[in-house]
């Protein structure tokens, strides 16, 4: 997707540890017309199947999943809740989330009312690199008896394995700018 | 707003401690329709002013102001970030929030390239009580020098003082749905 390509580069700052912020357009100021053109190139990529809701995670993936939704006839979108572990409360799904990024484990939750048995669910996120949100979801996924139809994510690491992990457990993964490298703060795609 | 409205008495929850639970639709759940019926209302409320951005906060305010923006000629959307006060970055507008519905205090923060002197913000959030995270909000457009031009609201519980302290500031206020009170786990609104 070269309008998504192209905003990365005149946009995207890599700072050390090879983290790439895109903060300027897609997790802290959003360009909206932008999220447009990847609604539609998600609905594009996903057009030869049936999506019953769409699943996201807080914060940085809310945006991106209700815009595509409007590509989608306007499906439901759910987001899951980042939470202490504290909360026990029986009416969730919940599972664990090792973030590298931050360097710490966290949970998940789904409200059990929102995500039901036999449904047909598209996992929309910001970035996939080593998978431990993706995973996640797909774990309440798997508790709710929900069918994982595809992910799509905007900006993949592909030097990380995130994306490998997912394909051998036979999940379909569309990302819609690919990173090969971040090495010596240069941004290379595939 | 009566779509809204109807909306709130078929799907929202009253708990005990009058609090208003809109899961089902708006923080947890997204009604994407519903929120494009949203988005045209803030425009038509603030069709007679120029804008520049809209700043929300996260989570739950992220997908009314994306959703709002495209009714605004796609402007820009920032969002405020909760975070822990350990963070020192000299590269941020930051302000305290006091939550009376977790009962603690947190830092918002907004980066300084994001907001700039002179910008004209309307700020949308999806719910004013006792204004807390909108005061904070106006906080960090103030140290920024930017203009705020005028709050939209989701849901505001107008027996709660919020709304009065900010028109007592000067603030132009938009509530699409006003509710006068939720005694006994009933939802009457003004």
């Amino acid at each position: 997707m070269e309008i998504l390509k192209n905003k990365i580069l005149t946009d995207g700052i890599v700072k050390s540890g090879e983290i790439l912020k895109v903060d300027n357009f897609l997790n802290h100021q959003i360009d909206v017309t932008l999220l447009n053109e990847i609604g539609k190139e998600f609905k594009r990529r996903f057009n030869d199947i049936e999506v019953d809701k769409i699943l996201t995670i807080e914060s940085s993936g809310i945006a991106i999943a209700v815009i595509a939704s409007q590509y989608f006839d306007n499906i439901p979108v759910v987001f899951a809740k980042k939470q202490e572990s504290t909360n026990l409360d029986a009416q969730v799904y919940k599972t664990k989330v090792f973030s590298y990024t931050k360097n710490k484990e966290y949970n998940i939750m789904v409200s059990k009312r929102y995500i039901s048995k036999g449904e047909k669910v598209l996992i929309i996120d910001d970035f996939l690199a080593k998978g431990g949100a993706v995973l996640g979801l797909y774990d309440i996924l798997e508790q709710a008896g929900a069918e994982l139809i595809g992910v799509g994510i905007v900006i993949e690491k592909s030097y990380q394995d995130g994306s490998v992990i997912l394909k051998e457990k036979g999940v379909r993964v569309e990302s819609l700018a690919c990173i090969e490298s971040l090495k010596n703060k240069m941004i290379r795609f595939k």
